[in-house]
């Protein structure tokens, strides 16, 4: 089959068709000028990412008997040990007024307390973007893509690894933007640590409101900044009402594993939930050491802390959105490290999917997560591991799904495009099997009988184009030609892509009033104190 | 946690007990010499790899509707379509005879009779091995992990893409004995280019048949080679009474899709089936060229091939042992190539798996299936997505579980230890969750508490070293000690392992008579005839 343009790729899906937010947002726009105009026009090359809305069952780790023993000694564990509500006397009056047995910092649950107060969390919810196009639904069969998260270094293959500066987090917010599987921008892309810690939250998210219009996630670091990050949303969505009671934003509220809630997550969680923002409530595990070094004890740890964390917000507001959290991964009890895409890491994600199934609220697990110091073999065996458990799994909101290396200290700029080529390969399999009458193509078989070959005909020419996944980063080239172009793998393929999106990159429309308004705020707001590097 | 001997490693599994097989093997040895006894006790040091059988379930991904509609077409092509037995005026006698309506080579079978005629194929069998610690079983919730077939290439760090020889031949027999986790030795892992194509087979088996205890796979390449494998098998097994009717081989018969059936493949097939010897009916399949360009289409034609193939197998021998195959890829439209570790190709096994389970009888698919030339990212990626999609699609005998590169042209040394590592990791998956009262762990949970840690709490003590899977081969260092040892990537830790293992190697222990009288059939099998290269 010859090259040329009349070959499938992914983006020509009906699905993924181009954008038109750039110009709905051009519609609201006030006074756009000459750039606004020119960001209106081309912003109409993006992509919007196809909705995933899985075709496929989940897969089921856990027989009946096997989820009636781990809630039923999740149950006990609220009930017999508590969880430690740190520094927060609020939180423990709350929980004294809900029914808890509190004693110091002890929060001890009756049995059932904590699932009846989850009850109120919904089970779905849209997080909404600035271009409604880009709003996701998060919970039910949906899938909902996001990147790295956290790390304080990044890599690439000129510079190596060294400290994240807040140009490599704008970087990888424009990845994301381009990105045609990625629907969501995430939060801490990585650390810019060339930017006071306690401002460095306003730099970032005025990156994900400018540089791109998918939705994003909010600070956690201190209540201040998830205050912070409320209010700017209220400005980023000002022409349209403000937020009202609408999800913007969805932040990570990490427990302090095992059964300890610090003030500084639920001072930032209170913060959200009192605004209706979606929290995702998770542990964040690494088996052995924050939890037992059993797969059976560490999902019983888990469902505790969820329920704990879940059954809190819901006591701040009522019906608030909430995402069972589950970060968890195992430890190489040789060297202490933390290890990922490993067979315990699997198990406990697919039997916290169930959990999380059970309690009726979306689930968080998975991503790209690898140990690997490279974007290398081992890099992507873990990473493909993980992102498979988790596309099984029902996972509703995968942070991390590309460019995590190093067990999350590193944000690679390579594994970040590699990452994200294998998110089209997963959602191509979330679509599940088609059985219609063309799918089925009984005519084609007909039509080639034995001996023959499908390549020329009538089903294949008619279908060929949407048919089959193509990776468009992969090596697909006969051997000869691989040769000549340099014999190269598939971390200097990405290096190539990751250069050629970031010299296409265009920033989406914004309307000017509203862009002033977010850096007036981020200007006062860093103007009010001094810069903090601890 | 310091370095140290007391740390976990998969092989102090019980289950993965050192092999007593050597000394069996010494017991029956008749005047065995000095050789013999040094292989006696070196054999020990060689694990057993622990039998699979699958505590977690089937990915089932196909509903009662899908599976209704693709077994309804898959009779409707064998009855109006049929499928062609070429050059073979025997086997339209059998089918003639079974009721079929013949017409030139052409095969219409009735709805419903091969499915009727593959009742009598057994759900599950035993393959027997020289080292009875070693027969495997084949069906039911069992996995047998079988390495590379095919290559006419090899590649290795130091030598790159060359020829492969009958010395690399067994030198992947050699890897594989020293397996932890393959349970078969295969067949033909890599093609010994430098001898004669009518006299390699000999050098295999006798390579297979010395070199390790593992059970392996018989030739197909013409039916004269299939009674040497059958002969050869009669002289391993005499001390032991012969084969009798004992299943001792599991060989592949590749349908030539769509629908024809040759004379080679059902020659060799022809000659296993009446000697009671396993073969994989196998469609041989790169989607958009030798099957419809969608998976449903695709699934229909594998079924209606394999149902043909197996009904066609026990008119040859009612109750003969036989594998549902199904070596599906998909096409990449573009350059033509065939493409690996792709959605389509997980679906098309995940459904197959299921047809297979319904037909009750073992199934095959999968293995470390990748396209990419090194063994790199590409080679993971797409290798974890297929090794994933076999392990939960309910495969039963994986080949090409390990060592095959760029499609198969290449049978990879460093590339064999990535995937043979991933393989334990295999083998932990399919174990399932453990929920024995230790496994639930609420006694560290009670005895750590809130805020504290499980390093060194008494359940860690007692299960640290079984609890995790452990990698032997993936780095898990410090970044610091990682970038002093040479900051290797994962093909250059291979590198050193794959001659750590070859270093490492000693042959079984073998009855000297058996051993002088398989080289004596080597010899007069060879001198019989002139050398072909074609």
């Amino acid at each position: 089959m010859a090259d040329g343009d009349d070959v499938f790729t992914p983006g020509s899906d009906p699905a993924a068709a181009p954008s038109d937010g750039g110009a709905r947002a051009g519609r609201r726009a006030r006074g756009g000028g000459g750039a606004a105009r020119r960001a209106e026009r081309t912003a109409r090359r993006v992509v919007t990412a196809p909705r995933i809305s899985r075709g496929i069952p989940d897969f089921d780790v856990l027989n009946a008997e096997a989820i009636e023993i781990i809630e039923a000694n999740a149950e006990t564990v609220l009930e017999e040990i508590g969880v430690g509500f740190i520094d927060n006397p609020a939180a423990l009056a709350r929980w004294r007024e809900a029914g808890a047995d509190v004693s110091g910092e002890r929060v001890r649950i009756p049995r059932g307390l904590a699932r009846k107060l989850c009850a109120t969390a919904p089970a779905t919810f849209d997080q909404i973007a600035r271009n409604p196009e880009r709003t996701v639904k998060i919970g039910g069969r949906d899938l909902v893509l996001a990147p790295v998260y956290g790390p304080p270094f990044v890599r690439d293959s000129d510079g190596g690894r060294r400290y994240a500066t807040i140009e490599d987090f704008r970087n990888f917010v424009k990845l994301t933007y381009s990105s045609k599987w990625l629907q969501h921008s995430g939060g801490t892309v990585c650390e810019p640590t060339d930017v006071a810690v306690n401002k460095r939250h306003l730099d970032m998210l005025l990156a994900h409101m400018t540089l791109s219009d998918k939705p994003f996630m909010g600070s956690v670091t201190e209540p201040s900044r998830a205050r912070d990050s409320v209010a700017m949303c209220e400005l980023l969505f000002a022409q349209d009402g403000g937020l009202g009671d609408r999800t913007a934003m969805t932040s990570l509220i990490n427990i302090n594993s095992p059964l300890n809630f610090d003030a500084t997550m639920m001072g930032a969680l209170e913060v959200y939930a009192a605004a209706n923002q979606a929290c995702i409530v998770s542990p964040f595990i690494v088996g052995g050491a924050m939890a037992p070094v059993s797969v059976a004890g560490t999902l019983t740890q888990v469902l505790a802390e969820v329920l704990a964390g879940i059954a809190y917000a819901q006591l701040v507001r009522p019906g608030s959105p909430q995402i069972f959290g589950a970060f968890v991964t195992s430890i190489d009890m040789n060297s202490g490290a933390p290890t990922f895409g490993t067979p315990e890491a699997s198990m406990i994600l697919w039997g916290a999917g169930q959990l999380a199934r059970r309690l009726g609220v979306p689930f968080r697990s998975g991503g790209g997560l690898c140990g690997s110091k490279l974007p290398d073999a081992q890099a992507a065996y873990e990473t493909a591991n993980t992102l498979n458990a988790a596309l099984l799994g029902g996972v509703n909101f995968m942070l991390h799904a590309a460019g995590w290396l190093e067990g999350g200290l590193v944000s690679s700029y390579e594994k970040f495009v590699m990452d994200d080529d294998q998110l089209g390969a997963l959602h191509q399999v979330a679509k599940g099997i088609d059985l219609s009458e063309e799918a089925q193509a009984m005519d084609a078989i007909r039509e080639v009988g034995p001996g023959g070959h499908y390549l020329g005909c009538q089903h294949t020419q008619r279908n060929f184009k949407t048919a089959f996944w193509r990776s468009d980063l992969l090596d697909y080239k006969p051997y000869e030609t691989w040769s000549e172009e340099g014999a190269r793998d598939t971390a200097r393929l990405a290096e190539a892509r990751v250069k050629k999106l970031l010299g296409e990159y265009e920033a989406p429309a914004l309307d000017e009033g509203v862009r002033e308004s977010l850096e007036d705020y981020v200007a006062r707001r860093k103007a009010s104190e001094p810069d903090s590097f601890t």
